[in-house]
């Protein structure tokens, strides 16, 4: 696939796509520089609305589905063709960066205007949407919005948010409706594709000396939460030999957990382990620790790997248990396979990089994203775009405006590929 | 000192103190079988309201300072006599158990009901106070109200519980007042002594078959704010070789601390070291935790090995650090010194205990208690009472209602023995 002499000329306006992802970042912004944003709080509502007025503004037509997904398309000349989204997240991680999710979003809102300041018209449909709650694994699940699109949205409706506020009125508040989630309409009307430009949150790119990679998949995930019983007791009359403290299991196991990847590492060297999440109950100076519940998080591109990774933490998790008199208890939260993308989208997507001069060589992603869950509905494939030092979920997130304007330029030319090319008028018709 | 031959045929109501004592549970109640009655909490604010009740429904005298101490007096013959103030506190620990401070206030208000019975007139004021806060550890001060009396408490004013009010403002709202805590009359009457019966919160009388034991002193306790500052990233993007995880560090630390008061136990076996209290920032499943906060508890009578856990607990938290490749910061957030009782008053408790049959050796307490604030405005002192398996600060906490009872008629003979006795006619006149 090569795109058509003339779209080589094609370029996005950088200062305006650079002065809307300043402007975005005032939306929760924090004293470090970053943004916290988590899906509906204040700022996450704020932001919605500016964006749904700049989409307004740009005369595309602006609906949110029940899971308040912000869906804006610039009808195509052929009503009967599936469209073609783009998008990300608007949401940050509490006390995260600027890029997370509105590099996507707002690279999508850039091509979206450059195509109206063109007066360009496209075959299909294009849509920008703006995905709810990508980041939202405090009240239960990760890629709120897209779960839902997808029909993979576990029912958290009544789990709680940090303000208090179910789920369910949470999503009432930003124009959802958590019992119309399973009549969407937007997840039955066809789609061509989705493309998801994102930062890589990691530093392969800035390794290669590269601005833009193709993605390749994106890894497992497997998330289990661990509770380690003890015998709450008093600090100062417990002696230390009659001890069954929760926290010393916890720190036991948290200590096993980098060896869990490393034992995998020649087979694939990018696999991780964390324990991201701890919570101590009663969590009082003068009281040894009764309950302590983290969660892990394993990660590998391969499914045989991250079964093993899953069963190393499990024998760690009893072993800590084990060695402190203490009882362990573990749940299943998150079991998601790793995914291979669709390979025309693949193909579109390294056929521009190779004609902006960045070469088609694909990354593997080692972070779950919308794309995966949009991927179960149509031919589905991202974009990453390189960041300072890898650094991610911080206020120190960093990207340069001519790689921001450069993946603009990709997803633009991206889009008018794939517009252009037969393969993409079925809907769907590209997924096993 | 002996007692007079007409009190050895004292005795409480049994029936009465522990029917006091169920009902008292019931404010704040878990599940579990414990209390859950933080100071400030509605049903810390309810039994407050229910022992004034019971004390005005006794006739007692009864005033609330600006610490929001309840104090409930009971005349003496002689009011130029300085007062005889026994009792304990009414909060607990969040999912706490019983008798933990409720003991000594209820054997405290069973003393006044069996004198007010038996018509028993005193030569001293006879008070029995409700201390405020005596494990008021989440917002920054333990032994808050014996520490206001005692001119003894940190500016926590602008601190916030857990449900978000201020200190000030939830000690008005308990009757107390922030802003006349330094003019506080209670704190500069005249008090003969302070007694307070506790339960154990060890195993010590239980592994003797003793019931009862007079208290020597209380240990000292250090307790250091330790900070690990890692970088926040993406769980999944991070490789594991760039990682600077805060909470490796603390878990490093945690692993170490066991060995503090090992290696001091041939000088003082009782030595005690914990974290209790550790939280995560920003404690989200798929981020490497950047910041994590620990307290560390460590306990031991002798103020020389006090010193020297809190020297090799510093050694550890550096070497996590520097083995984690994070930045640790550290602060005292509480440096008490070992205190010995009263020697007049151990007199008497041995006294009395002795001619209950129970003997007066003495134990060294290892829980920090009201009566060493107290012990710095009068002679001070403290009744052990056996509780099952040493459990404290724990649902299970348990204590037969034979062993509150004989409690109770120690501590009334006490009472009596001390208001007999010419030794504690000056005020204070005790304290070196």
């Amino acid at each position: 696939m090569s795109l058509s002499r003339p779209d080589r000329g094609l370029h996005v306006d950088v200062a305006r796509l650079w002065s809307t992802l300043e402007e975005y970042a005032r939306y929760g912004a924090t004293a470090a520089g970053g943004v916290s944003r988590p899906v509906f709080s204040p700022p996450d509502l704020e932001l919605r609305r500016r964006f749904i007025d700049d989409c307004r503004a740009l005369g595309l037509d602006v609906s949110v589905d029940a899971a308040a997904n912000v869906f804006c398309a610039r009808p195509g000349r052929d009503r009967t063709l599936p469209r073609i989204l783009i998008g990300s997240h608007l949401d940050s991680v509490p006390d995260g960066g600027r890029y997370d999710g509105a590099l996507g979003v707002v690279c999508g809102l850039e091509v979206m205007r450059t195509l109206v300041d063109l007066n360009r018209a496209t075959r299909h449909t294009i849509e920008l949407v703006s995905l709810t709650g990508e980041e939202a694994t405090s009240f239960g699940t990760s890629t709120f919005g897209s779960r839902a699109l997808a029909g993979r949205l576990p029912d958290v409706s009544d789990n709680t948010l940090p303000d208090g506020r179910t789920v369910r009125q949470a999503l009432r508040d930003a124009g959802g409706e958590w019992d119309d989630l399973g009549a969407m309409p937007s997840a039955r009307e066809p789609l061509a594709c989705f493309i998801e430009a994102h930062i890589e949150q990691g530093t392969r790119l800035e390794a290669a000396g590269r601005a833009l990679a193709p993605v390749s998949g994106v890894c497992g995930i497997y998330r289990h939460r661990i509770v380690f019983h003890g015998t709450p007791g008093h600090a100062g009359t417990t002696s230390m030999a009659e001890r069954r403290d929760a926290l010393r299991a916890a720190a036991l196991f948290i200590l096993a957990v980098p060896a869990l990847p490393a034992a995998v590492a020649a087979a694939d060297p990018s696999a991780t382990a964390t324990v991201g999440y701890l919570d101590v109950i009663p969590n009082s100076p003068n009281v040894i620790p009764g309950r302590v519940t983290l969660v892990t998080d394993l990660r590998s591109a391969d499914a045989a790997l991250l079964a093993a990774l899953s069963e190393s933490a499990v024998a760690e998790a009893r072993r800590a248990a084990r060695d402190t008199g203490t009882e362990v208890e573990m749940t299943t939260m998150l079991d998601q396979a790793p995914v291979t993308f669709d390979a025309r989208v693949r193909a579109a997507l390294g056929a521009v990089l190779e004609d902006l001069g960045e070469g088609s060589a694909e990354l593997a992603s080692q972070a779950g994203h919308d794309a995966v869950h949009l991927g179960a509905l149509a031919p589905a494939g991202m974009l990453f775009v390189r960041c300072r030092g890898g650094v991610s979920h911080n206020p120190d997130e960093s990207v340069q405006p001519a790689d921001a304007a450069l993946a603009a330029d990709a997803l633009l030319r991206a889009v008018l590929a794939v517009d252009a090319s037969p393969d993409f008028d079925t809907p769907g018709g590209l997924l096993p």
